[in-house]
């Protein structure tokens, strides 16, 4: 059985604590938190999913070895303000040199000491001002520290975003919980942002990647605000065992959900977060030829900025729907295709039922979370993307972005 | 040689006319003229491109057919306000209606008279206001026309666009000019937007199909406003061989570069009159391991939401233009890559060669026009697209656009 825990992050499950501390790694003056530290009391196994971008962070880089060394985690030293990407060689120095400070402090090996940065690209990496704070941070830990740990990743997300689950399984109860930070530069590729996910089951670290490449498939890589993805976009997740719970073969489909149900989560938060966003829409495919075609068609309809101008607008424009899903690559005959505002039917044999529906239509979209469902008639498969409104606030977001 | 022809465009070569007049398309209450029409005092061979968008709009559906006959054309019948798409079988009655009215009034086979149409998509279209209004607007036409044609077909453009050139030929003189409509729903495809091209040369329609793929190729595939592929994106070129220039094997060279000369010239004005747009931005890839790398490289760059607000920003941000490119599928070395805005060259070997050029490149992107050049050492292909900054205003004109 999986239930949420209300208000539960990434130290929900045993053994996990966290804590957070103001390194103004911008240099703006900045007045909350930037720098924050994840620690278990026992060394986990780790699974990690990083960007597809041939552009990556120097976390990316040194982490993606770490991992690769089948290395045990203790700690996950992360930071927002500056992304250490596109820093060339004294990028890659700055991680060693938090680890390996981390490390030490911990007392635990530079080897089991992650790294995440997220931010503004292309600037000189203030390593000395995370390395300054880390001594107090660490004394400063606490198994509350998670909301402080998920607050200290924002850049131009307006909230925090955590989700934690708890399974009672015949093994044992065990959690798992998370938090993550999005907004912009957002788009499917391996990873979509910056995610931390933890639990006190215990699971080998074959299964643990197995677990969160196939949640994140169906979550993190089902989320578009802008179709950008970014250079340093990384999911982590660590194992401590420390909840006696153990997950094998038979108890991994169930572990697989609890993981799905936290990911799903800040899927939908990251989406409804998104820069200058004011709403969630789920855009769901059906009956597509094949599952790839299913979701080349949710996502480009998800990407499109007629379709997401349309969503801030409140406009039923069906037509930039179809528009969009017939330039997707996805093969339907337009003259049978359906679509649904929630579970009002609008189109039906590829135009609108009766355009005095348009009023209803309009009434779904004003509110701040709705579906819109295609059926393309053209086979069984089917995929879901969660987009947002594109809004005049992204604009100027982005605009002014570094100033 | 060829020559640009000053305020020239669609009736600027020998024995075409135009006119346009008022049929309040939309039902708004428009009062500025919304339907077109063109016609050639002798029968034209044409080709055409077409939308590859599957889901296609009435005109393009009949137009191709028409196309596909071979049948010499000698009007074009162009709408703004509706796109007849999405309008199932009547819409498609429609054009056939207009057709053979268009072929009444003008003495000659509906299968000589082309449609087009642009506007909102889904709509019922009102072939019977562009009818009542036909008389009238054959009895106006005039070989000074171009303007009226260009401006009828209007949308969200603020702006109309003519294009025309001269060429002194040893076979004689002729002329190429052309229109077209642009501003939203602007991606590259087989065709991009409504393009209507006319010569006075005489050209076999093999050799005119061709040169139009050519020239197409290089210009109109190349723009970019928003990534959105339109159900109607249709070019069209007439050729009625009135100047008395023929144009075979040896003359084909000089034909298809003074295409293109008047393709680059709307397509250039597309992208710089795109919706909410307030400047025009070459980006140029330099050194891709393949042609096809170079224009993904490109197109990822000039679609990118998040490099098109930097624009609008003026932020020489350029760790995005990198994430961008990373993100195409291009295959390079981050860091032997370099960038410069217009010559001023900014990153070398992956990094900003000095902050202090920050100053610099803000003063070139508050320009209206700029290039942004990126060498990717990593081969010897080249491509180039057009593409504008992305404003507050995009998403105002294309939140409210049915309103």
């Amino acid at each position: 059985m999986i239930d949420k825990i209300n208000g539960g992050g990434i130290t929900a499950p045993l053994g996990f604590m966290a804590s957070s501390g103001l390194g103004d790694i911008k240099g703006k003056g900045r007045t909350t938190p930037d720098v924050a530290i994840l620690v278990s009391d026992s060394p986990c196994e780790a699974a990690a999913l990083f960007t597809t971008n041939i552009v990556k962070a120097a976390p990316v880089i040194y982490d993606s070895k770490v991992i690769a060394s089948k290395s045990k985690i203790t700690a996950i030293v992360a930071n927002s303000g500056n992304a250490n990407a596109c820093t060339g060689k004294t990028g890659i120095e700055a991680c060693e040199i938090i680890a390996a400070e981390a490390g030490k402090i911990l007392d635990t090996d530079k080897n089991s000491v992650l790294v995440a940065s997220t931010g503004v690209i292309g600037n000189a990496f203030p390593a000395e001002k995370i390395i300054k704070i880390l001594p107090d941070m660490a004394e400063r830990l606490s198994d509350d520290g998670g909301l402080d740990f998920a607050q200290a990743i924002m850049t131009t997300d307006t909230r925090s975003k955590e989700s934690a689950v708890i399974v009672a399984s015949e093994k044992g109860n065990y959690v798992i919980g998370g938090c993550c930070k999005g907004a912009g530069m957002i788009a499917p590729g391996v990873a979509t942002m910056l995610t931390f996910l933890a639990t006190d089951a215990t699971i080998s670290s074959e299964l643990l990647n197995k677990a969160l490449r196939e949640a994140a498939d169906v979550t993190f890589n089902c989320v578009t605000v802008d179709g950008d993805m970014s250079t340093n976009d990384s999911v982590f997740i660590l194992a401590n065992g420390m909840s006696g719970a153990v997950i094998g073969d038979k108890e991994y489909k169930e572990f697989v959900e609890a993981l799905k149900t936290v990911c799903d989560d800040l899927a939908r938060m990251m989406a409804g977060d998104g820069e200058g966003a004011t709403k969630l829409v789920t855009v769901k495919v059906k009956n597509a030829k094949t599952h790839e075609e299913a979701r080349l068609c949710a996502a480009k309809i998800a990407n499109s900025p007629l379709v997401k101008t349309m969503f801030a607008g409140c406009d039923p424009n069906w037509g930039r729907l179809l528009a969009s899903a017939g330039a997707s690559g996805a093969i339907f005959d337009p003259s049978k295709a359906e679509i649904w505002f929630d579970k009002l039917h609008y189109v039906k044999d590829g135009v609108i039922i009766d355009v005095a529906l348009e009023k209803d239509a309009y009434g779904i979209m004003k509110k701040d979370e709705y579906e819109i469902t295609l059926d393309l008639h053209a086979g069984s498969s089917s995929a879901k993307f969660y987009t947002c409104d594109f809004t005049a606030d992204y604009v100027r977001i982005n605009a002014d972005y570094r100033s």
